[in-house]
């Protein structure tokens, strides 16, 4: 493995962490909050120091494979997180380390689970930052670097495939940085409209960016403790619904609306399923909770925005959820799992993933029946490669092994059964809410250390996809 | 397909689980319970004229493929249960017919959950048939059909798969007819052996033979309220424990020891993971539970009996393991997944599967590092044919899809996710006891006649491994 070029990719992702530690800064000089900068000062000097020393000369040997990618994306992320966790404990605002990882690592992984009880005695720099780590986690910080690096190699192909979401990124992503610029720009682009829309809607510039970073990574994270219906405002729900929905869409259709290729983006079988799944679910339980508001009018307005926040990943809430009937409880929770675009911000499986594992089981049930017939997989009418159908199942089995363990890890903390699983469930597939105890209405604080550190892992497993992490593991053999 | 075929081997069927019926009438004779002989005589009549009906007249066309029996093998399970209830309902223990059903479903699939909150009030001709469905539905009505039917065709091998449990019973079950005969023998010389066994603790006759059948489909029914806890004896509890966990062994390997090949069974990998797994879940829990109990010995005692009773899906208790850590109940969970050996008569997913997906597993992370290096899952030292390692996958991810909706099924019942969530999984490992509400002390009444339905197919789903049951419904397109 060439250590050398992983330490240097590590280098230029912590160089745009550190950067990004200025913004919170300026928010604190904008705000009157003085006693903020050293907190993010420090970490800042830290970041810096280290991503220089990381990157000060440029490996000989710039060879970058699938190991190389994995590798030094889980290894940048981790370490992001233990340093994007400094200025939160640096402030005092969450005193205890390991809260402060939990929340940074629930920030990058646009999980936006949260251990504080009250979001709102915090400094708006920390709640910026806070923020901020959605934005910059929803695309991914590679992804950045990818941007703005000059190089367009074939090597990047193998570290954005490290982080992007979903089976089969293949087409956009092989044209490298190129097409980094290009997400990054649509994903900009997004952001603004909804910072303006939801300006336009009276929300104040401050309220307005830190949702819009929140929505932009389907994170979650909000500065009242109530989340979005601190606004009481449907225009301001509605915006932000239909703004995760537009972010949880595989980031692809938006270049091929640019280039005007429209049959290829309305065709996609992927976004028509995400599409009918949002409509289905929105129909179904609207129908299930109506008893429970005011008039069907606003059983649906909730009910839509909590679809669109779950299957996103998002975790906003307008309404506890925790109430509802069991049965639609039961279907947020699917939801949930399902997930949003493979090539989105969102998070669970992915539509994709989930389309062509029930695909598989199909043909398996025609396979056992006639073993000479001869079926494949198909997606917008083509065939699926078989290694992205079997990696689709393994991905599937991995994950669902993956719950069990960290289930299990947790367990010996002082929640039951059902509660450990919801916490895992909601952390593995990046929500930020789950059922029973931690629904909308509750929070994750209360875990011991331990239990933190491995729902800090869940976490970086949902976002990263699982591989990058276990290879930076298993990767001290070879 | 052969619709005559399947009628005719359903007939098959039916003739031997009517004949089986004469035995509670044995019982109720030789116990003076005269008012039962009208209970399980009038069902036997109606089976009996059904299975003649169907078996008058041989099928010219004895074509049997692999869709003709899965169907039968699925439509002979729904209508054996479906009639086995009747002398539930027309003695008037279990009045109402769906508490009736899953009873009696809860017997053939040897699931051993039950809705009884006091089973000692019933009679002992009809706990006789409770325990006896357990003995039928473990071993397979077919293929006792199969033992006893002289023709020795290709044919049964289709049909023998569909009833037998796990990924790999080729080899030995090539043999058909034949070996069915030797494995019901094994079956039977073992559950005598259990017998004598308890019989020799000082247990009578006519509870050593209901234990005896209950343990060897590792059904769990028992004819006391709190189980095998009533005899509160070490020596009971042991035999018990020691025949279940050989009732969940592959019973190829019996046969591997009748014809003095040692070592096929002394190297068989599944057996040796099953053993390593019950002494490794038997000593952590053992640790974590040692302060509940009066010993060290006693903690064993019962952590091993739990443990065992678990692994196998007996389901039989001698202690509330709702009063264990949330670790341990963890563990057991995990245990309940897991399974017993293919070709045994335990649940679960079957060891020999699980290893299947994990070896799969490791196998994909080094695909992903090095997609040119070949590798194969092994077992036994041989390479695994393709087909059954994506077999085993599908299975896993078809099993979890089908727990999911059944969980959305039952959760417009009065119960928590977590319950109906439990509920689902005990019945689809056909264990008999689940966590929390549903832990040992509990029972599964309550439930509405929709929710027993639809456990009914989760048993019989996790029974016949799922495939039968969703042929059976997808063939009348065919």
């Amino acid at each position: 493995m060439n250590y050398r070029m992983i330490t240097y990719i590590m280098g230029q992702i912590l160089k745009v962490v550190g950067l990004c530690m200025l913004l919170p800064v300026l928010v604190g000089a904008i705000y009157g909050e003085k006693h903020i900068i050293l907190s993010f000062g420090i970490p800042f000097v830290i970041t810096i120091a280290i991503a220089l020393a990381f990157t000060l000369k440029k490996p000989k040997n710039n060879a970058v494979f699938s190991m190389e990618g994995f590798v030094s994306v889980a290894a940048s992320w981790i370490a992001m997180s233990a340093i994007g966790a400094l200025p939160f404990v640096i402030s005092g605002e969450i005193p205890n380390y390991f809260d402060a990882l939990f929340e940074t690592v629930s920030g990058f992984t646009t999980t936006g689970a949260t251990i504080l009880g009250n979001v709102e005695a915090m400094s708006k720099s920390c709640l910026f930052w806070r923020a901020f780590t959605h934005w910059l986690g929803g695309m991914g910080v590679l992804m950045f670097v990818l941007a703005i690096m000059s190089s367009n190699d074939a090597r990047t192909m193998h570290m954005m495939r490290a982080e992007c979401a979903g089976p089969n990124v293949g087409r956009l992503v092989s044209k490298s940085s190129f097409s980094a610029r290009i997400l990054y720009g649509i994903y900009i682009a997004l952001t603004l409209s909804e910072t303006v829309m939801l300006m336009l809607g009276g929300v104040p510039l401050y309220d307005a960016v830190i949702h819009a970073c929140s929505s932009a990574g389907t994170g979650g994270f909000s500065i009242w403790n109530d989340s979005i219906a601190h606004y009481n405002s449907a225009y301001v729900e509605m915006v932000i619904a239909v703004f995760i929905i537009l972010f949880g869409v595989n980031f692809n259709l938006y270049y091929y609306l640019i280039i005007k290729k429209f049959s290829l983006a309305f065709k996609n079988e992927e976004v028509r399923t995400y599409f009918s799944i949002i409509i289905l679910a929105t129909g179904i339980i609207t129908l299930t909770v109506m008893k429970q508001y005011n008039s069907a009018l606003d059983a649906l307005r909730h009910t839509f925005f909590m679809v669109a926040s779950t299957i996103t990943s998002a975790g906003f809430s307008t309404t506890d959820t925790g109430e509802w009937p069991v049965f639609a409880q039961t279907l947020l929770l699917l939801l949930m799992f399902i997930g949003s675009c493979a090539g989105s911000t969102g998070g669970g499986m992915k539509v994709s993933r989930i389309m062509i594992i029930i695909k598989t089981g199909i043909k398996e049930l025609r396979y056992i029946v006639s073993p000479r017939a001869v079926a494949t997989v198909k997606m917008d009418g083509k065939p699926v490669e078989k290694d992205v159908v079997r990696g689709a199942s393994n991905y599937f089995i991995l994950f669902m092994t993956l719950m069990a363990i960290s289930v299990l890890l947790i367990s010996h903390d002082k929640f039951s059964i059902e509660e450990s699983l919801s916490a895992v469930i909601t952390c593995m597939n990046n929500i930020g809410f789950g059922v029973g105890r931690f629904s909308p209405s509750g929070n994750l604080g209360g875990l011991d250390s331990f239990s933190k550190v491995v729902l800090c892992f869940d976490m970086l497993l949902g976002r990263l996809e699982i591989y990058p992490l276990i290879l930076l593991f298993a990767a001290r053999k070879n």
